[in-house]
């Protein structure tokens, strides 16, 4: 189960949260990128960047700048959040109106990780859920760009779900009225086809884990 | 022109910024939900919400829980951030491989709508973004649910806008050897089909302004 601190407690609405380790690891799996919150001169600051999960570890590449924040001799609270959009939900009424996601918070101190097998397994964490295969597929992490990058970790110790996967919510007098289409009109995440580099020779297939991917 | 105060310069890789006003506002039109950012006992909290922008002011809905760390006396620290996935790159490298994207950085003060007629203004804007043609389909706000509501507003004054939009940047060395394929795969948010609330009266046909969303 996920704690439910104070902290991940997300105010009103509770009803939509969700206390299941396996959800808020789908969840994770699911997205692309996550939002990067960090304090700095005392102000809010959310970046967008990449990240990938290993059990119950989340790996963010350092290089989003919040390892610059993050002092020498202690870690970085941070929050990141992970969010799914759905699908827009029509209500008979504009107050009703809402949207179907799912969305995972996460609070927590960042660490730096320093011991080089531990982060060359976040790097490859990272590869893995940002393009799957590649890390097999490329050329390997020389020793020059091993230095040069740097990987935090976070625990997903501290962490909710909340979901809304349903019709609209319409007041029975709004039913009733019938006077307004209800519904949702899902939003779905989706690949292209895969675009070679102009650059590219001549003869190359596009491999599976390009082409396969889902 | 973008304001770019060292709070929303984000260090490296600043050839990525955009300082054109015009990219902002299609960043924000563009997107459906954002990440607001704020601080609640030191550290930073990150949820997502809807929002929508008149010229340049974002509004943002008060139910996310900001409205209540605001207090009475003053205007809350935010960060608004939106992103566009727009691709996934592949690099000949695993350290290469990047993402193509458009992020909308907002550094400001909400401030909470009070006045009435800009409160409904703010309603009205979000409910044109999340949901287009809904304000003059749906059954109009009521005095409670108006009662009931928040509304913040910030000021568009302090933003960055950076973006990636090109295929792989490989090193030279990699291009050569041409051990690995080099591309983007595109990633693109699309609508599927409606699905009509499982209580809409029968003879409902979808209307225009849902199946003509793109």
């Amino acid at each position: 189960m996920l704690s439910t601190t104070p902290r991940t407690t997300l105010g009103r609405k509770k009803h939509r949260a969700v206390t299941d380790r396996a959800v808020l690891h789908a969840v994770l799996d699911d997205g692309l990128i996550c939002h990067l919150g960090v304090v700095r001169d005392g102000v809010p600051l959310v970046l967008p960047t990449g990240y990938g999960r290993d059990g119950d570890t989340l790996y963010l590449h350092g290089s989003t700048g919040a390892a610059s924040l993050r002092k020498a001799s202690e870690d970085l609270d941070v929050c990141v959040t992970v969010t799914l959009l759905d699908g827009i939900v029509y209500a008979r009424s504009v107050n009703n109106h809402s949207m179907n996601y799912r969305s995972a918070v996460i609070l927590g101190k960042a660490k730096l990780v320093t011991d080089a097998d531990a982060k060359m397994h976040g790097l490859k964490v990272l590869t893995d859920h940002l393009a799957p295969g590649s890390w097999e597929h490329a050329r390997e992490v020389n020793a020059k760009e091993f230095a040069a990058v740097s990987v935090l970790s976070l625990d997903l110790a501290e962490a909710s779900v909340k979901m809304r996967a349903e019709g609209p919510d319409d007041e029975a007098d709004d039913v009733g009225a019938d006077t307004a289409w209800a519904g949702v009109l899902p939003v779905r995440t989706v690949f292209g086809a895969p675009e070679p580099s102009a650059d590219l020779s001549p003869g190359w297939v596009i491999p599976p884990h390009v082409t396969d991917r889902e």
